[in-house]
């Protein structure tokens, strides 16, 4: 279990997941002579989702999964040629083509933040655009879904959270990719036996109404499903009324259990209602029928402003199912994340590019870029610095900088203790350079870099933002830009 | 093109798609010797989208490919086996496995409506339950992807809508199976050249910002593209200013392939700013540079309010490119369907089947149904009667009925002039019935159901309410059974 290696999941034929002006953007490169013309683009996202303080890194193995894979097939090459659109020698040149790129990259699970470069591939300019639109399609879709899982078992506080979005998902493996993500953002398990199987997610589930309304009445539902799953006995408790009828019910099998000698801890599920009453009333019947805690799993379209709320009300719920609202991040379904080239390869040397609009927040930060958090004498971050690649940075101290977005505005982060540079290289020239981890040691790192992130950003509504700012060198260098962003700086 | 033959799309080594309890009911099933019991399931959605008066069906195809290929291979058993919950006898009877269910569904395409059996699967309770997420995973993300996209072509009026929402999709399938579904809902085409192979949609795109950047000038990169693809020349104009620069220089390209007497009309894109009122500038200055209408492509995060708004405005746009808000169906990103047990074969007979909680208006309709359509005198659809599968219905004139959500209350059609049964057996006894539709065929039938729905029913806002009732010995039996839900009728 330890590595995906099931052949659906590899990710191969897949060299045309991308958008046709990929293709003709290529075919127009290699057509004009720059088939070696060698270029750096990041990945990073322009803002988080509503409320939210920061992101948890993700779907990086997938896109190293692609791209180890990324040939065109015979068959891609017939169907390119059917478009009528490019040239036999083009695609000639695409039968040829294994990947060469290097991609350097956060490590999935680590926290992110806005504007940062989380993901940086360089490489022949055909390569590199080539890979954009799955790179975005793999890490926006997962780094949300990690991001929306971590805010949700935030709220659930210590009780474990169950995902069983798989048939609310956008497609199978809109479904298994995100359970893979909610599982690093925190949650600890999932119904999705496939992602079970691919990535070694504990699996768990309960029974459906169905199961009761099969059998002649509750009761007899109830008692057949004991009898088979004696150790693993949660019963759905609301297919009529659950406290006319699904807790009396569920107590009587208890009971008879019990008189079985069979050891049990009373386990109900509730998937509809009142939830926080219910779950007292439940709470209420089990305590009186003398039996110990309950395990009360709750269900029904939450999320983490539900969950926040029913804890609030001392509902007396201790594990949560969440689907919808976690595997689609239904308040907001898509990271704005974006690929922009940030610098060329001319004469010998690295030139820095940035795209202006009308809008100067939404510059990019030119140049190839080291990204280094600095951290206070508890350990926790202070905030991050993105320096140019060529730059030495302090590692403690107060560290000056300049502010993102106005980078003529100096800042600086104070009382640094000690500096991680973040940006990893994970695929050297066309290969990994190292395994694949591992989805238990990718969650295993971010529940320990969520631990160590401050309160404040960790909150549900307003939490505080985050310092992302640029050395005083990429700040003067982005600022001279801005004046004068066509041609280099 | 015409039939979905792709590895990767065959949806094989999916048998493990699906939520754990289906498996721990199926193993439940089985030891209490119920292999054979026959199972009648719905496939409904309890309401639609907001603002959203109809929904496109979708996902048909997808769940069939999935059916067709449902086998558990020696590694899903290995799999299975680790968890350590089911014994082995019951993993041979996986082994064996093969389908035989029989499928009953509302063809791909068609208006449907709330709380309406687009989709039944009927066989033995083992694997009638097993493929319930399956189902349940493709179908709703298609339907809501194609209503969405309905809606969107709708708000664009007869330009052309693109989608190219593959970057914003979640994950590799949850692109290519919704760029089918905004293909069938009305879109003209794709960026996503795997979703053009798959599925024959046309491939479509113009160029990148970063093609722009990684020449010298905007002008020299302009002038490149138009050389390489004078027949396909769409310039993005808004990498630096769209005005100052974008304009002037697409222009002198233009005038320039002009000169050399290539055959044009001048063709931009606007990805940014205010597009309404950069159209008409870029309009203008088009005319009087003397070429004729110009085509003006707009994309920026557009949904179908924002078309309308742009529209209202008198923007010269007349083409439009659609990605994350259509691609997630971003205003609500999941469609509420569920599956649920309508009738169970006993004793010789079927035995309607109804959950219910304490809300009424989420009650099941009971039995194994037809769903039948009826037309005015114009061709046009006055409502849908579910009757009971026994049942023959009218098919003309007034027709008697009971409201679905309270059938104590009668209500009626007037006036029908014809009846069209719309549940086609797609899928009998483990077997396809006809080969795969392509998606052209499919998206044909849409855009002609679509077009004989009454406006009332596809505004953008407050839509009429389409009239679905239950026929009046269907209605009578719901109300006895919200009685007493327990037990048969």
């Amino acid at each position: 279990m330890n590595t995906p290696r099931h052949p659906w999941f590899l990710r191969e034929d897949m060299a045309l997941l991308t958008d046709f002006y990929q293709l003709t953007m290529m075919a127009g490169h290699w057509k004009s002579g720059r088939t070696g013309q060698a270029v750096s683009f990041d990945y990073f996202f322009r803002s988080l989702p509503p409320n939210t303080g920061y992101a948890v890194a993700a779907g990086l193995e997938d896109f190293l999964n692609y791209l180890e894979h990324l040939r065109f097939s015979e068959d891609d090459l017939a169907y390119l040629r059917s478009l009528g659109t490019f040239e036999e020698a083009f695609l000639d040149y695409l039968r040829g083509f294994t990947p060469c790129c290097t991609v350097r990259a956060v490590p999935e699970g680590d926290c992110v933040f806005p504007s940062e470069p989380v993901i940086q591939v360089e490489g022949p300019i055909l390569e590199v655009q080539l890979v954009e639109t799955a790179l975005l399609n793999m890490v926006n879709y997962q780094t949300l879904i990690a991001t929306k899982a971590s805010r949700v078992c935030l709220a659930a506080q210590d009780d474990p959270v169950m995902e069983f979005g798989l048939r609310r998902a956008h497609g199978p493996d809109g479904g298994v990719s995100a359970s893979r993500a909610a599982y690093i953002g925190g949650c600890s398990s999932t119904s999705n036996v496939l992602a079970g199987k691919i990535h070694g997610i504990p699996v768990a589930g309960t029974h459906a109404h169905s199961w009761v309304m099969s059998f002649p009445s509750e009761l007899e539902a109830f008692r057949e499903f004991a009898r088979l799953y004696p150790d693993r006995c949660v019963l759905l408790v609301d297919t009529y009324d659950p406290v006319k009828s699904g807790f009396p019910n569920a107590i009587q099998v208890f009971r008879e259990m019990r008189a079985q000698g069979i050891p049990i801890r009373p386990a109900v599920r509730l998937d509809s209602g009142d939830l926080a009453k219910l779950s007292k009333i439940c709470y209420s019947m089990m305590m009186e029928a003398g039996f110990g805690e309950p395990l009360i799993v709750a269900s029904n379209d939450l999320n983490e402003d539900l969950i926040a709320d029913l804890k609030r009300q001392g509902a007396k719920i201790n594990s949560w199912g969440v689907g919808t609202q976690l595997i689609t991040g239904y308040d907001a379904p898509a990271l704005p994340g974006v690929y922009k080239l940030v610098a060329i390869h001319e004469n010998g040397e690295w030139q820095p590019r940035m795209k202006v609009t009308s809008n100067f927040e939404k510059a990019t930060d030119p140049g190839r870029k080291n990204l280094v958090r600095y951290y206070d004498a508890a350990g926790q971050p202070l905030g991050d610095v993105l320096y140019l690649e060529s730059e030495a940075w302090p590692g403690e101290g107060a560290i000056p900088g300049r502010a993102q977005k106005h980078p003529h505005a100096a800042r600086h982060l104070e009382n640094a203790v000690s500096a991680k540079s973040l940006l990893e290289t994970v695929f050297e020239k066309g290969k990994r350079v190292r395994p694949p981890l591992s989805a238990l040691a990718i969650r295993e790192r971010a529940l320990a870099e969520q631990k160590r992130l401050p309160e404040e950003y960790k909150r549900l509504r307003n939490p505080e933002i985050y310092r992302v700012l640029l050395s005083p060198r990429l700040g003067e260098m982005k600022d001279r830009m801005l004046i004068n962003p066509e041609g280099t700086a």
